[in-house]
């Protein structure tokens, strides 16, 4: 008998796992909604986040008394459940890096091509019946500044170079002969590259580093010609000032694919606004995800049962897995 | 002074090149239009057939008497201009080889991920103010025939290699120990390779053999999962065929660059063919693609001038540039 015999896993989401089977006869596996949570985390060992898109872990956390020994989110950001009583106690939180790499990474690229081939002015020419043939950009050559350094940025940087894309990753801090990208830059270099940027793609972590980092101020830094991406977390965007940098043609053309508040509201007015591409927190998530995650779950319960260290352990103070 | 003094240069386009300047002092460079061609052929040493979507040298091209002894097209495919009394003579035939690869070949990788991604779905989803989260296609695992083993069937091969689909590459007759593929497949392996395909892309040249190629059969090779791309010529696919497939869900999905008929008319039933993305003949034309196809018309001339071989020569039998 392993040493986790008798642990409860409590599940917070409203839909359940695909399957959570490798636990059966290992673990007490109970669920709960946002409402039961606080009730129910002083009676569990470990919490899945499974609703990683839920603010209540943050709320319930006890302040005191029995509670997780370790919480694993479905998702590569841990913003939403991180609080200074979870950061303050000895709780390990592991993440689903790993899952969603290198589909965001497929989508961002996308999204440069489509814009620097103007898709969607081809599409909605489509519509109007209208051949009108134009010349568009060519990728090789351009120049990206991918904001975000962890597996996600590198990933995104990476399939960038493959397109013949010349990249400036930007990380917290300095980093210097990193095999892929050279010079890893440091977070306050970001006002230097920015001028130079055709490409301005953010997949960072959601700090308080971060939030509000793309604001009036960096638009402004970038030239005419940028065009830029946030697949990191909605509020490292002052959408305001987004909105005010498309309509005052301060930059070209932006997609978002995560936003301040989700799901966006039908009244929104970001729907509209001319050269924003909006998509519905996606680009991460294609077929299988969800089988992904439980496995990657599952992988990880057998090292917690083993006593074996967990993967994808969290730096709570930074609020990401460090890259090595 | 070179043998050359005394050429005349004639520039078959409406629009003319954005400048010859190269050959000031060197050639006598004339210009006609579809109606004055024929006059001029007799009088041309070297014809540059700018406008390449005219079929104009094919009636005009002189059966006896003086001609030109050097054809160049500012385009990759020759199949608009090569007629039966151009094939029998002894004049040189070269095309735009080298200006169009990587553009067509990042625009169809923008396609693949774009189909892959939703992107279209979710454009729509955006005018209607819907938040709809889906599951997308993760594309690296994919596999992808790529018909064509030409610079631009490579070069699209390529790409894909660099975004983690498997590729095979379809040339006219198999090549064995490609450095980048590994086995060119022939032709006629076509048929066995499409059941597998996710993604089918069309670069073939237009040629006796190959038009017609994607017909009502091989749509019903393809698994009901494949897009189809077609950035080759028009006359490849039977476009009635290909509508049959998308309307009966065949195939999944597709996009033309290329028709049969260009520019489309705005009648075309194509405009509005569920799951059919039109675009008006434009993925290999990036900003600066005029000056770059003039600078390599007046490199060859160098070549011309100085009695040296030429660049690009077509094989006029087999309709292209052959691969080494």
């Amino acid at each position: 008998m392993s040493e986790s015999t008798g642990t409860t896993v409590l599940v917070l989401g409203s839909d359940p796992p695909p399957k959570l089977d490798r636990l059966a006869g290992r673990a007490r596996v109970i669920f709960a909604d946002e409402s039961s949570l606080a009730g129910l985390l002083p009676t569990a060992d470990v919490l899945l986040a499974w609703d990683f898109t839920s603010d209540a872990i943050r709320a319930a956390w006890p302040r005191e008394g029995p509670r997780p020994r370790w919480v694993h989110t479905a998702s590569a950001g841990v913003d939403r459940l991180l609080c200074p009583a979870l950061i303050a106690d000895d709780t390990i939180v592991t993440n689903a890096r790993g899952v969603f790499e290198q589909p965001i990474a497929e989508y961002v690229a996308g999204l440069v091509i489509a814009m620097a081939k103007d898709f969607y002015g081809s599409w909605e020419l489509q519509r109007q019946r209208r051949w009108q043939h134009r010349e568009t950009l060519r990728l090789a050559g351009t120049r990206a500044v991918v904001v975000g350094s962890g597996p996600i940025g590198r990933a995104i940087g990476t399939t960038l170079l493959a397109l013949g894309v010349k990249v400036d990753l930007v990380g917290r801090r300095e980093r210097a002969g990193d095999p892929q990208f050279g010079l890893v830059h440091p977070s306050d270099a970001l006002n230097d590259l920015l001028p130079q940027a055709d490409w301005v793609v953010c997949a960072a972590p959601l700090t308080d580093a971060t939030r509000g980092l793309f604001d009036r101020a960096a638009f402004a830094r970038m030239p005419p010609r940028a065009r830029f991406i946030n697949v990191g977390r909605g509020p490292l965007v002052v959408e305001d000032d987004l909105v005010e940098a498309l309509r005052g043609w301060r930059i070209a053309a932006a997609a978002l694919d995560v936003f301040e508040r989700e799901p966006l509201a039908a009244d929104s007015p970001l729907w509209d606004v001319p050269h924003l591409i909006i998509s519905p927190h996606m680009s991460g998530d294609t077929l299988g995800w969800r089988d992904a995650l439980a496995e990657q779950f599952q992988d990880n319960f057998d090292q917690w049962s083993a006593g074996k260290p967990l993967h994808n352990v969290v730096d709570k103070r930074l609020g990401y897995v460090p890259v090595q």
